[in-house]
């Protein structure tokens, strides 16, 4: 395994000094770029505050700054946030917020409804095992139900609709966890708003509660702040992971409507919300997090998503019909591309792309037949022909 | 809500500058003090260095260095490491390696057995939503199924034990997960090792796999670097999180012996082990880890430990035959006391005791009757004194 020692702005170095380009941001946390003393500045000055205190009861000015300024950006209709640790927790919260949200009411809705091939998480189970039932009331006894509906295109959607209207006359849907616009680990697959808003409206039309995954779409990657924010049709939950704290270190926020908060909020303990990981609302990610959104709304970094898209859109064009490539597709700085060749997702054809990409000075990853571009926000024109070049030649391999 | 401001040593500051021994060393992570120096430093150094890079195909040196240490000091036959974000998460990943360990042999062993009032995270359902088989095929169609067994004491264990041989003749338990020796969250209860070493001998004995979860036990806290070193039957897998990273950001490790490892090493990709956040093995994370662990070995470190424990006897013979004392225990820096009174886990009567305590200048939680100490190891003997005076004080309280 390749150790890396060092890392700037869009630039990975390796203990030889090689240096490659993060084309991917470190899974797409790294936006703002590797140690940017914008961000590791005040969160070394918090550290020498207040590094860590229990968030139940005690609260500090890193979580309720960051709270105030996230506010200021989510949707309009998100009023609270809940703290965790990583991706898998944030939906964690979405999921047993939908079921308590009905469990209160006294409906029986435990069933959730998901795409085909969405990802959102590796966690199931540590709170199964646990038997401090004060914990686990509205939960126990069921394991939940998932159905899934298809990835909604122009040729399919209304017959995903007409399927969710039968469906739905039965009543025990909680709710609908999606990535939306983009599908991550399904290869960057990407579907439009208005057919998304189209499935979305139905389902709050018969009280589903929305759950927009956005830990991988969320802080400015689909070009917008949130992609929901593309959508005319307002999640009613959303999960922020990833870039939130800018590559620096672990953190999740879950954020949620008033409604849904109200639901929680009762003289009766059981109805309250249980879920704390013991670092949550950690006050040095808290200071990440904060500084990140700091820099993701400058005119600057504004300006590097639109400048990053349409050199995307340049790049698209030259390639889009060379013949080794299936389809292309892009929105906001995330660019894919799909080789017309038959893949398994984990294989040697894909390590041999890997090992091309990387012998070239790129960090890439290609989930299977596809190869996609998600830079740091800061990487530069001459970075990216780096990158456009390396793909390109992806192209002429003998694969 | 209280703001806190700062933190030092065993110190919390809230916003008007009052200061509150943190007596439970913000659940029991800041063993090393806050905001200490010899943690802090060398997190910042290595936060201009590197910050963070994916862990899947890269390594870096704070990861392979904390794995040295760390290996040194678990339980000998503890062999690889897998990387997560907290407590919840790392017992996931135990629970996922058991039930995968018997699905790549091809056993059908799908249940987990665990403790009464076992307390092992929040989290159950994001892999359940996940729609990617190829993450999810030893796990999907099937949740957890659980089955209890009381916690043993002299007058239950015999029971236990022969309850167990009739159930283990089938031959469909993966794993055990048990907090060993104190259970945290169900208020400080505490077990005999030689007890549990019954029950744990028993389950080797039908290949059960032992999982520890010393999220909350780990570290220094029962006296020992891990309550398992206090057991003659070694576990095969550790869950380890809360004061690995000394109070300074998440992380979680699970360790887990060869045996088991083997058994995801396979040339068949669906036999490997899928369970990755983005910021595993976070380079700061690993940073504080290292930095406390080689505290947590010096000679001055050790002697606190032993101070602090000697110091909870002296306590407890002071205060154990008290008429409003139904029960003291106490091992190594943790001291626990319940109160001879009806109390339910949240009320006003918590709520009490909490402000006492607050206005005592003291940071506790009491868990319902249970009022418990685990203070951070720099905790000096006159901040011990004010912490003991407070919760005598408590046992004045008209409650």
């Amino acid at each position: 395994m390749l150790g890396i020692t060092k890392a700037r702005g869009a630039v990975l170095i390796d203990e030889e000094g090689r240096e490659y380009i993060d084309a991917i941001a470190s899974w797409y946390t790294a936006m703002y770029g590797h140690c940017n003393p914008d961000i590791t500045g005040p969160v070394a000055n918090q550290m020498s505050q207040l590094d860590q205190v229990i968030f139940s009861g005690l609260t500090h000015e890193p979580a309720i700054a960051l709270s105030e300024a996230l506010m200021k950006v989510l949707p309009s209709n998100q009023e609270k946030l809940f703290f965790s640790d990583n991706g898998s927790t944030a939906v964690e919260i979405g999921i047993k917020m939908a079921l308590q949200y009905f469990y209160n009411k006294g409906q029986k809705r435990n069933v959730m409804l998901a795409f085909e091939d969405g990802f959102h998480g590796d966690t199931f189970g540590a709170m199964s095992v646990s038997g401090l039932s004060s914990y686990n009331g509205p939960f126990e006894d069921h394991f939940i139900q998932v159905e899934r509906i298809e990835v909604p295109t122009e040729n399919n959607v209304d017959k995903i609709l007409s399927g969710l209207k039968t469906r739905l006359q039965q009543e025990n849907i909680a709710g609908f966890v999606y990535e939306p616009l983009v599908q991550g680990a399904a290869a960057m697959k990407m579907h439009k708003p208005e057919h998304l808003n189209r499935i979305l409206e139905l389902l709050k039309s018969h009280s589903v509660l929305t759950i927009a995954d956005e830990v991988m779409t969320g802080f400015g990657k689909t070009g917008s702040y949130f992609a929901s924010d593309q959508l005319s049709i307002k999640p009613d939950i959303i999960c922020l992971s990833k870039a939130l704290t800018a590559g620096l270190l672990p953190m999740a926020i879950t954020s949620c409507s008033k409604e849904i908060y109200d639901a929680f909020y009762d003289d009766e303990i059981a109805k309250g919300f249980f879920h704390g990981h013991t670092y949550t609302a950690n006050p040095l990610a808290c200071t990440a997090a904060l500084s990140a959104l700091n820099l993701l709304q400058t005119e600057a970094m504004q300006n590097n998503i639109s400048r990053i898209t349409s050199r995307h859109q340049q790049f698209n064009e030259t390639i889009k019909n060379h013949p080794k490539v299936s389809e292309t597709r892009q929105i906001g700085v995330i660019f894919a591309l799909d080789l017309k060749i038959e893949m398994s997702r984990y294989g040697t054809l894909r390590d041999r792309l890997y090992d091309h990409f990387m012998e070239n000075g790129v960090f890439l990853r290609p989930l299977g037949k596809t190869i996609y571009i998600l830079p740091p926000y800061v990487i530069s024109d001459a970075q990216l022909d780096k990158v456009y070049k390396a793909v390109s030649g992806a192209l002429d391999l003998d694969l």
